[in-house]
């Protein structure tokens, strides 16, 4: 058994952390930390968990917390772990669920998240924490950066195609759709359920930060510079993100050859389903669950890609992704504690 | 005051109708028409219009129905209104929701429907009803093509550019997203609420018989052959339409003028409100109202145009739009019986 | 015309106010005040009224309003009108939507409400507005206390019985159900909609501030003292209240006498619908609209009576009602501005 | 491993337990029976099953269900079990979800279902499978009737007082609050997202079948005879079920008395939480789990015992408390592949 803290217990992805390790075979939930809640025991901020045997909150403490834990998940807003890292990763194993540590370049964090960027080569070390395309660099990191949300269903919808080189880079619109619980527990106008029910809007046109966070795979899996128009969405519903994705192929390719390429792509993976052509996944379909849906499209009319690809945010896009690179970074089989199949209805 | 009479009147687009029509100035709700539900009273059938004084539901009588009322609404699925309104056409004047004689081309109608297309010229003559874009031939129309929901949606957004000849019509994706309303009434799976609620996802896509419309209509308007790319998603609300549509431009043209390209192309409407530059309309901001709400935005890193465009999908995307229709047909003002500002929230 | 001034205009029950009177026959909204966003326009803070002529935001200064309106709509917090209508009602007529001049016991308003109560004999000579039970006393008052929502449902659902004697009314057990948009436009955890979607749960179980104000007008209209239990709940919807309450009558009765009770007590109202034997009224069937549906259920092997009673709480149970009332007061048809059908679906 | 068959597995509560039995570590789903899809795979109907393995669906017949499977789950219809148990019961073990073997009287059955009652014994045969008040006899039953998911909420929270005699067995009123998927996967208007959607209605006022199931159970643990007045509710939600229920005690007890009473009656319970004084559980606590959370209030002005109870209706209130029954069957731990914790939010 490992012992594991996680730094913002009570948020939503921190929560979901707790949920998946009170059941996973080799890991003990041995500190939670929180700057706002210290002192109290987490079934008062979260009254689910109510008798649940937990530790109680924390203060942070950088020095203490990397000599009681074997890995610290960092489930903080974006901003701190730039601040924490530093003080932990020499001593022991991080990984980071914050958009601080995804972009390889400074620059680009500063101009996308307006924060300060971390320093002394973090950026450099953090290894992107997407396990389908980067398996191998997860198992001996010490560092991981978890992919943001929107990209991670981006990424695994349209990675086989960029590293075949079939598509052109700069053509994607991806066009996102995601439930509330991915703008966190903080209260706002933009959250209150009068104002989010029965509504439908896009946000942040032309200026989301996983922008750029998608760019950079895309671009160091396909070889060429990648430049894609993204739109996020707000959907009335809790979990769950959808993304439709166009794009152009370079030369054309008839459906079959599509369906294999993604088949064979993924043939493999525990937690990507490659759904039968024609299919049209919901993210209902793998609500609470680690998995990622994948359909692929090709409409001979307008000779245009479409992909669609659905996960749980909280999940693959967040928590679940989390577990599944600390099992590959402790050599656990990769699906301890992610074998929940979705919650349905 | 003119009679009018509602044919399909158990359908969300029929009662919706009668929401309208019962505080209108000009009109009486004279005969109601039902195919499933004759001799009934409508408040049997809708609970919430008990003690509403209503004409009972009728059989279905072409001869009669022309005898008795100044306008049918034709509130049918498809198939129905290319039998009845060449029986109705000479003696009174139709507005048919459905979208049987949107499409002037028979062979679309027939490839994209799977249904018989109507005879008899009624393809040719029927007017699409589009005020904002076609309010002279309304006027003076007898028989009135009222657009779909999606194409309402989606023109109302796109035209503007379409008449400049600045965006290249084959450049157009339009993702949309949609009440569930928009099925309608009968059941299904498809529309259960466990199936529904909680999730997202796309539909038919590539396969949408909005398609051939929207294309027809950006083609009449822009004088070249339009392509569109066009993904409808279900989201789990009952009304409401948002259009996120992605378009490149033949040349540049900064955000401002873009913006006022639109103002100026929508000042006089009373039912379509361009939006201040960089906003996200939001469906709930035109919920129950006759609104069409535009934010036109200009991504520089991309040189893409991204247009918003969101209705209520039962009154400017059916009865709203058909009651503007018939206030253009008779010479009422075009507003009456649809002043109602957005129920909020 | 009337000129009216709506204070609190931007939150729900106030623009609830701006959407029912902007189509009124005999009213001009002619003043809107708000303490949070003076100077403002109120499209800034409700895009969905983008380009309705509407004044904009001013101050609060009770003297210029008195002088500027012929009624003021206070739609405040509790704690605001106690203050602010001493320095009005002299001058100008005032409907007040807060709890703050329900209540006639100044204790009973301290123990329920933790404020000071208003002073100078306000309480006594606001009028309780709940025009079905008071309709000659609010068209003679400059001061109106327009009833709370869920007391608006439960007395239009209990008051029948009530009048007659026939039920005990230390019996009554009031399970209410509301919507969210109830809690107003405060943002807090409690209307966070990843925390109240997909869930249900009661609040503040024996300790509603309402309750003292259903008892009040049960016993005035009943002669004896009502002692009720009263149980609100939030339900995962924005609009509508349903009561489901639970009583025993002295002696017994059998449903068609007590169906006929209520018939006949509501026959001449305009917004009151009682309906069928056997009905189960849904909260769908008034939204939008300022109707209270009523059934009436007789439990032969309990002897029990359950009366069922669903509004719009920002319509009948706030903003609709308080229209209502002003109807009342200034002469007009008691229906004008509101004549709107339910939004269904 | 002991091979388990499910017939009904196509519907909601045979999805949920092949979701809880693909995690157990002692079962193997062996064998998967449905009337209407034999011959498909599972993942044919249920898209989130995709690549899972399951068994095909098979035609079901009794002779071989019973020889292939050491255990059968009966998640079908009411109507369906009465039939094939009798077939079964000899030669395999049986949990039937349906309500067809909960009720020992015949007469009741035919008289709250409308069918025809098991024969042979069987109803007297059945062992009423809620665990925490019946555990000794489900460990040696061949034949469980698994409660229903209201007769679960309400009666968890019932049965400590009407064990002490404190309460009065003819004074509870239970009034439910239950999401949509209670109604099963059925297509009907009832459960179509657009009528359901922003909506609250009761439902079979005082006539609901699980009413006798309340009453049997509350009487024969009480020793008086029960006579309850319970009302169902629809709540615009897919899972989870709120019951408050109101009583009167024989003998004033104060709150903490009562407190203590609970927390004692359940201190052993891996899935009953007591929570703490003042408490008002949301279902969303307990949404996927095995939990049925209680709250107890005393309401001292009107000397009322206000309890309150949340289940996840599919699991406690039906798969879940199925797979308990199954372990204490088999001899399994209580909490075997049962031990998810609340997906939150």
């Amino acid at each position: 058994m490992i012992r594991v803290g996680i730094v913002g217990a009570t948020g939503y992805s921190g929560v979901e952390l707790i949920r998946l390790l009170a059941n996973h075979p080799h890991v003990a939930v041995h500190r939670l930390y929180s700057s706002s809640a210290e002192g109290e025991a987490l079934a008062g901020v979260f009254p689910h968990l109510h008798q649940v045997q937990l530790p109680s909150l924390e203060a942070i403490d950088p020095q203490q917390m990397a000599d009681d834990n074997d890995l610290i998940f960092l489930a903080t807003p974006a901003g701190i772990s730039a601040k924490l890292t530093p003080q932990l990763v020499n001593r022991t194993r991080v990984i980071d669920l914050s958009g601080d540590l995804r972009l390889k370049s400074a620059q680009l964090y500063q101009q996308w998240y307006k924060k300060e960027p971390a320093e002394g080569g973090l950026l450099e070390e953090a290894v992107y924490g997407l396990p389908e395309w980067n398996r191998q660099k997860i198992a001996s990191a010490r560092l991981i950066a978890n992919p943001g949300c929107y990209p991670t269903a981006s990424l695994l919808g349209l990675l086989p195609l960029a590293e075949t080189g079939l598509a052109d880079m700069r053509s994607w619109i991806i066009d996102a759709k995601s439930g509330v619980s991915g703008a966190g527990r903080s209260v706002s106008l933009g959250v209150h359920f009068s104002e989010v029910n029965e509504s439908v809007s896009a946000y942040k046109v032309g200026k989301h930060q996983h922008t750029p966070e998608i760019e950079q795979e895309l671009s160091k899996i396909s070889g060429e510079e990648a430049l894609i128009q993204f739109t996020p969405h707000l959907i009335p519903m809790t979990r769950g993100i959808l993304v439709t994705a166009y794009g152009r192929l370079r030369s054309s390719i008839d459906a079959e050859q599509l369906q294999a390429l993604y088949e064979k792509a993924y043939e493999q993976e525990p937690f990507v389903r490659v759904r039968k052509p024609g299919s049209h996944p919901r993210t209902k379909e793998v609500y609470g669950s680690n998995y990622c849906d994948i359909a692929v499209h090709h409409d001979p009319r307008t000779d245009r890609v479409i992909i669609l690809s659905v996960i749980d945010n909280v999940m693959k896009g967040a928590a679940g992704q989390a577990v599944q690179n600390m099992n590959l970074m402790f050599g656990f089989a990769e699906t301890a504690g992610l074998t929940q199949l979705p919650v349905f209805p």
